[in-house]
C-alpha cells in the first residue's frame, strides 16, 4: 500500500492555528494498517454547530446514514470519530450496530449524548467494523485531548493518500480575528457528488447550523464538488464543518447578514484549496488540468460537458502522454449530451488556441501546443460559443499509476 | 500503432459465404498508413435497400452527417466507401466538401447518383482528410470488384484493432437459404449510443428499407449499445445494413410479417457476436466480462446500474488483477443514481454468491472466488430485488496496456 509520494504534493504544509474549542487526539487502533495511526477523535465545546454534506450514493456507508439522521436534529455537535482502514459500508445490521456502539463509547468518553457524536469512516468496502476496537482506545484519547499539531490528525484519516492534506484561513469579521481550519483524504474512488471522501473544517466563528449548512451546500459546488480523479462517486463521502462560536463576535444567524458573505468567501477558499489538493493526490496523477466550459446554454449544460471531458479516459490517457489531441476534447464534448454546436466549437490548451469554428485553428502551432503539455499544471477550455453558461471541473491524467494502485488494492 | 493481439483474439476466423449483389475491393490510398489497405469499396446491385444507426454524438463526423442525410430519402444504396486512417470528423467546411468528393467520385465509378453512395471514416480526428487521394483510386477498384474472401474488407478498415472481426449468419425463410454477413471495426473509444464505431451488415434477403431499419434499430440494443471499452463515444459510430435482395424469396415488406422475427434472429445474432469482438479487442482488454442486473425497477434503470458497473474504473482495474471486489461493485450500483436497496442487493461471480441482503454472504468463499477470477470470459451478476428489470452490458478489463495505446498515440 505505500505507493511513491505524488510529484504534485505541496512543497510544504501549513502550520494551522489552534482553534478555540476544539481539542483532539489520534491513536493507532489497529484496524487495518500497522505502525500508523488510524483513530481520530475531536471534541468540541458546548455551543458548536454542525452541517454536513454527504455522498449521494444509494449505497452509502453506516457511517453516512448515522451523519445524516444526526445532522437536522438541532445541528450541534461534541464530538467526531474518524476511522480509517475500514469504510463500514455495505455492512449490512452489523455496521448499524457498529456505529451505535462507536457513538456509545465516544458519548461516553466525552460526556455528551450520542447525536451529538457525528462518525466517518473510510477504506475497504464490504468488511464488518469492530466497533469493540475503539472501546478502550476512545477513553485513553478523551484523556489526551489537546491542541496539538493538525498534521496528526490529517495523517490519520489517510488510506491511498501519498500526502496529508491541510488548509486553514485567518481572516477578520467585525475587526475581529476568525479562523478556519480544514483537512481532508482522498485519491482514488473520487468524483464527489455532494461531497469528497472525507474533509472536516473546523471555525471558531459564531455561526447558527442553518447558515452554516447553507454556505457548504453553496461552497462544496465550485471546489470538492467540481473535482473528479476517476469518475467513481465513493459510498463514504463527508464533508462535515463545526463553529465552535468562540471567536469573539455577534453570531451570525441569518443567510442575509452580511458578514455571511465575507465567512463564505473564506470557507471556499479553505474548500477549494482541499479539493484541489486531493485531485494533486488523485491515484497516479503527474499533472493537474482545469477543464473550464463558457459558451454554454446553461451552468449545469457547462458543468456536465466539463465533467465528460474530465471523466474521459481517452482525455486523461492523452494528457498523460503530454499530447495535447483536441480531437478527444471533441469527442467528449459530442458524448455529453448538452447542446453544442461542432462549427462554433473553439478549444485552448492554456492560451493557444488549437481549434477553432469546428476545425483546427489556422494558429496552431504543434510545437508550442506540445511545449505546453509538459507542464505539471495544465488548462483546458472549451467555448461553445452558444450562451453564457460556465463551469469548471479539475481532474488529473490517467496514468499506468492508477492502474498499478487500483489492479492489486486487495490481492 | 502495431499493439500485440489481444489475448481474447479468435482462434479462428469465419469464412463468409458470397452474397448474390453485393462485390467489393480494397485497396492503398496512403491515407495514414503504409504498406495496408485502408480503402474499402462495395457496390451494391440495383435495388439493394439501405438501414442505418449513427452516433448520438453532438460532434458526429461528416461522413455520418453525410449518411444521416441519405438514409431517409427511399433507403437505397448502390455503393459503400470505407477509409481508415482519418476520421473527418471535427474537420469543418473541408470535411463536407471531402464527403461530397469523395461520394461524386463513387458515383462516377459506380455509375448512380451520390444519394446511392454510403460513406464512413474512421481514425485521427480533427486531421482534413483529403478527398484527392480516392480519385484515382476509386476508379480502379470499381475494375476490379468481385466476391472476395470478407477477410479484406474487414483488415481494410481496422484502425487499433488488433484482429478482425467477422460474422456470419445462414438460415432458411420459406425453404429458401438467406445470408447475412457481417464486419466491424473497433477497439477504444467504445461506449456506441446508437451503434458501433464501424459496422456494416449485408444480406440477400429482399426487405424494405423501414423495416431492415425497424429491425436494426430494435437489436442494436441488445449488442452494439450494449458494450463499453472505455465509456467514451465516438464521433464516428456508424452501423449500415444493405439487402440486395437476391434471395428467392417473397420481399419482407411490414415489420408485422411473420418472417421479420426469424430475420430479426439472425441479424442480432450478427450483431451481437461483432459487438462481443469488438469488446474482446477492447484496447488493453485481457478479460471479457458480461455484467448482468436483474431485479431493477425497470429494463432502462437495469441498463444504466450495468452501465456504471462496466464503465467503472475501479471496477475494471480490480477485474485486471482478479480481484473480487465487489465493494467496488456496491461503489458503482450507488453512484448510478438509480433505485437501489443497499440492503437488498445481491452480487454473483459466475455462480458464486458474495453478498447478499446488503453485506458479505454467509457462504463467501474466498478461495473459489479467486480461483474464478483468473477466467478470461467472467460474469456478474447484481440482483437488486426492487423489480422486474434486466439488462446485461459487456465490457473488459482496464489494464496498462490501455494506458501504453492511449498514452502515447499521436506522440
Amino acid at each position: 500500500m505505500a505507493h511513491p509520494v505524488s510529484p504534485l504534493a505541496p512543497k510544504s504544509y501549513p502550520d494551522l492555528p489552534e482553534i478555540a474549542g476544539v481539542r483532539f487526539a489520534t491513536a493507532e487502533a489497529g484496524i487495518k494498517y500497522k505502525n500508523r495511526t488510524d483513530v481520530l477523535l475531536m471534541a468540541f465545546d458546548e455551543g458548536t454547530t454542525a452541517a454536513g454534506v454527504l455522498t449521494r450514493s444509494k449505497c452509502s456507508s453506516a457511517a453516512v446514514d448515522w451523519c445524516r439522521a444526526n445532522l437536522p436534529s438541532g445541528g450541534m455537535a461534541r464530538g467526531l470519530v474518524v476511522n480509517s482502514g475500514n469504510a463500514n459500508a455495505f455492512t449490512g445490521a452489523k455496521g448499524r450496530q457498529s456505529v451505535e456502539l462507536t457513538a456509545q463509547y465516544a458519548a461516553n468518553a466525552l460526556g455528551c449524548s450520542t447525536s451529538e457524536i457525528f462518525l466517518a469512516s473510510t477504506g475497504v468496502i464490504g468488511e464488518p467494523l469492530d466497533a469493540g476496537k475503539f472501546a478502550g482506545v476512545l477513553d485513553t484519547m478523551a484523556d489526551r485531548l489537546g491542541a496539538g499539531s493538525w498534521m496528526d490528525p490529517a495523517k490519520a484519516i489517510m488510506t491511498t493518500d501519498t500526502f496529508p492534506k491541510l488548509s486553514g484561513a485567518i481572516f477578520e469579521i467585525d475587526g475581529v480575528e476568525v479562523r478556519i481550519n480544514g483537512i481532508a483524504k482522498g485519491s482514488g474512488m473520487i468524483a464527489p457528488d455532494m461531497a469528497t471522501m472525507l474533509s472536516f473544517v473546523v471555525t471558531d466563528m459564531p455561526i447558527a447550523a442553518p447558515v452554516l449548512q447553507d454556505l457548504l451546500a453553496q461552497h462544496v459546488q465550485t471546489s470538492f464538488n467540481a473535482i473528479t480523479v476517476d469518475s467513481d462517486t465513493s459510498t463514504s463521502d463527508t464533508l462535515l464543518a463545526f463553529a465552535t462560536g468562540k471567536a469573539n463576535v455577534e453570531p451570525l444567524t441569518t443567510p442575509d447578514d452580511p458578514r455571511a458573505v465575507a465567512f463564505g468567501e473564506a470557507l471556499k477558499d479553505v474548500l477549494f484549496d482541499l479539493a484541489i489538493q486531493v485531485v494533486r493526490d488523485g491515484e497516479g496523477a503527474t499533472k493537474q488540468v482545469s477543464v473550464h466550459v463558457e459558451g454554454a446554454t446553461s451552468d449545469q449544460s457547462a458543468f456536465r460537458i466539463a465533467k465528460a471531458i474530465a471523466d474521459s479516459p481517452l482525455v486523461k490517457t492523452a494528457i498523460a502522454g503530454e499530447d495535447a489531441n483536441w480531437g478527444r476534447v471533441v469527442m467528449a464534448v459530442g458524448k455529453a449530451g448538452e447542446p453544442a454546436d461542432r462549427d462554433k466549437l473553439a478549444i485552448r490548451f492554456g492560451d493557444l488556441l488549437v481549434a477553432k469554428d469546428g476545425e483546427r485553428a489556422a494558429v496552431y502551432d504543434e510545437a508550442a501546443t506540445s511545449a505546453y503539455m509538459k507542464g505539471e499544471d495544465l488548462e483546458l477550455t472549451v467555448s461553445l460559443g452558444l450562451g453564457e453558461g460556465r463551469a469548471t471541473v479539475y481532474t488529473c491524467d490517467l496514468t499506468h499509476g492508477y492502474i498499478t494502485i487500483n489492479g492489486d488494492y486487495r490481492s
